[in-house]
């Protein structure tokens, strides 16, 4: 029914063997029979799956009204009021949407109308969204450079482990890539072109599990603004304190003075409800007004979807859940370091609060990616009902942004878990796995995104076996 | 607090003195002191405001289960074969989304991989929603033709009461205006460009609440498909049964043989809840499959959002509500036909089930819209606690698209007080109408959109009586 009646493009995890998920509590998922899942992935249902708080906001609204934002109510005020309260004074104005890519997509709009600039820098391998425009500022989703739009113009992914520059053999960063941003703004210059924005995530999700390295925001909204550029944090995965406290947004990770001209919210702020949102400050709220041109956004704001992102935001709070993100995060990182030292095929891990990267390579010296390794860990993880997942170009980044309830003996069960089949990995000949992975992926297409092609299935050398490359460490 | 928190770009209804509704029900709104307004142009909470039945089934979802589509889950399917049933059997892959603007961008995105044609043909004053791409395709939202893109391209909008060719002057409209589609499309393909898609909404609704003649989209489809491009019906706002039965779709006023390559639905389809979709063949789905791109969003098609169309859907066939629209809107129509009789300032009345116009002009013969008149009717109306608003180029058409379960006792209401406010208009000096216009409308900005100008404002003469003027005809 799912082969006929939904489209193709629309993937499925575990495509080979999907899961049917039937029901969901906290940072739990079970199956029809019954089997409890631990989810590690979902960043949407941030405060917990089905939180009852958040349900019963939403329901409790729901019966008595649930109109378009014409008219004047409580709840959008109060959510925008709130959501300000959380944001440096400066970002003020709210517009209220349905999704991350409906939120990315009118900053653009904010963006071109205020600077009277066209084009726009963003991250390499960024992902922002699915509207056509939006699409257009994501090279995550193009198989080639050649297929962005001519205004949207990719900048290095800092990436202290795999980028151009790494902190193994540079100091300093943030400078060195901020100067690659100053590098790009003159080049779009000389070409006459002029910068209406630079886009980033705050921290890099679909390009790896990516922080930022220090003072690189600085420097780079110092030459975006000196383009008469303004800049954009995109916050849809990363915000709402799933960095931990003292923080609400990963932009602040980058130091108090940074200020982002517009920032974007999406996915945790309903909690699997349909809401997102733009922040911006008075004075491009202001340039927008005067376009004369009205943003009506039929569901954007409306009182269910604005009572349900009140209620997270209340639950975050209630439940201390930034305090919670921090001190698991940590707990987590230090479990990760420790395992690292027992694992070579862990080249690099990385995480703030509950963003957490695991990079595996097969080789910590070429630090080649162990993509088809990442795949084999999921599918293992996933019979023994762990959910995780893997991301960045090679896919060999695998990805913890679980709900912000996930507790410490989770993290436990994670980890003795994955100890448990990166040995396995280690001990079992090359070959075996080649064609474990190959079954496992269901052939020739990727489990997730068709673009993951076989050509990148395991290649561990059988004549190196992996016990000896441990002992190399 | 409204204003320093939310762009003012999100334009309120009756701005100098909005209402703050803070509870509704069934077609009936209510303020805070109580007070009851009869809501005649809610076309979202289409099978009534708060439906418990829709309520409690979004209520009960969330409850158990609020994910993304990344996982197998019966609802999905269940809605995307409920939905392929109503259309015909052609159109049967679904892609879910959270606003019709998703859906209307996935829709160019789909026509234009599918055709691997670019240029798309609209009809003047249509609105198709509000992200980049499809505000490039909304010339509604454009103050000159000149802001539109390139590959956007506007055919005349194929109005018989005030368009190009009328039915005072033409017979065969529908060819008439098809012929003005073929003869773009020529254009279009002279200047060495292609054509992806025919867009337009089955009915046109901001522009004026227009019908389409007989045998236009026949016709249309014909030009299109033979010039290679693809044909998208948008049924945001029209689908779902406004029409009445037999049809769920406006399109299918044209006959039984029109099928559109695409259909976007939303509005209506979750009666409030953010829920959109666009329906395809299987050949264009096969064409974006192939593309290699995967299409992700992260709401869309999730459990609680299908659980609600789903449940809207059933709403509309437990209490036979397109039956109900037919009977009632036929009631409506009759009733409209007969105050025209009396009212020289109802230059035209239309309307299939609960989807009607009356257009209002100073002078039958000159056609002159009654813009002014028409806002000062809204605001009558309003104080007698009747929601009713006006929409097309000169802002002179009232509009009535009430909740489903409207009934003929409201219809009865709705035209006792339009018929005292139109009675008082004709008696009232036009100087006195002036002077109460412009208070009423706040000074220079008009009560909804900017753009409406003062100018507009009334200008009856006062040297020519309304009263004669009705004798006239």
């Amino acid at each position: 029914m799912r082969e006929r009646h939904i489209g193709a493009s629309c993937k499925l995890f575990f495509k080979s063997d999907p899961l049917k998920i039937v029901r969901a509590s906290k940072q739990y998922m079970y199956d029809e029979a019954g089997n409890e899942y631990l989810d590690c992935i979902n960043n949407v249902c941030h405060v917990g799956h089905c939180h009852p708080a958040v349900v019963k906001a939403g329901w409790e609204q729901a019966q008595v009204l649930n109109t378009n934002s014409r008219f004047l109510h409580d709840n959008i005020v109060l959510l925008a009021q709130k959501l300000s309260s959380l944001f440096p004074s400066k970002l003020q104005v709210c517009y209220f949407t349905n999704s991350g890519s409906e939120a990315n997509d009118l900053a653009i709009r904010l963006a071109r109308i205020h600077t009277k600039h066209n084009d726009t820098i963003v991250i390499d391998h960024a992902y922002h969204g699915h509207t056509w425009e939006v699409l257009g500022l994501s090279p995550y989703k193009h198989k080639s450079r050649d297929d962005l739009p001519d205004w949207c113009h990719i900048v290095e992914n800092p990436d202290a482990y795999r980028g151009k520059y790494t902190s193994d053999e540079h100091a300093d960063l943030g400078t060195k890539y901020a100067d690659e941003v100053a590098a790009k703004i003159a080049e779009i210059q000389a070409s006459g072109r002029s910068v209406a924005a630079f886009f980033a995530e705050s921290i890099q999700s679909c390009a790896g599990q990516v922080f930022l390295p220090e003072g690189y925001l600085r420097q780079v909204y110092k030459h975006v603004r000196a383009a008469g550029g303004i800049c954009v944090a995109d916050e849809v995965q990363c915000g709402f304190g799933r960095v931990g406290s003292p923080h609400w947004w990963a932009f602040q990770l980058q130091g108090e003075d940074i200020i982002p001209d517009i920032v974007t919210i999406g996915k945790p702020m309903g909690n699997g409800h349909p809401v997102a949102a733009v922040i911006t400050t008075a004075e491009i709220a202001e340039s927008f007004n005067k376009s004369g041109v009205e943003y009506f956004n039929t569901y954007g704001g409306n009182p269910v979807s604005c009572a349900v992102a009140l209620s997270v935001i209340k639950v975050l709070e209630d439940e201390k859940l930034r305090e919670h993100a921090k001190e698991v995060g940590e707990y987590m990182l230090e479990k990760l370091k420790e395992m690292s030292n027992r694992h070579s095929l862990i080249g690099d891990v990385r995480g703030i609060g509950l963003f957490v990267g695991i990079e595996l390579v097969k080789d910590r010296v070429t630090k080649e990616p162990a993509s088809a390794i990442a795949q084999h860990v999921i599918f293992r993880m996933k019979e023994s009902r762990i959910l995780l997942s893997a991301d960045g170009p090679h896919r060999n980044v695998l990805k913890l942004k679980p709900p912000m309830c996930f507790s410490k003996a989770n993290v436990d069960s994670v980890f003795a878990l994955l100890n448990t089949v990166l040995t396995e990995v280690r001990e079992v000949k090359a070959e075996h796995i080649q064609s474990a992975v190959h079954a496992l992926m269901g052939g020739a297409n990727g489990p997730i995104r068709g673009e993951l092609r076989q050509t990148e299935s395991c290649r561990i050398n059988s004549s190196k076996p992996p016990a000896k490359k441990l002992r190399k460490i």
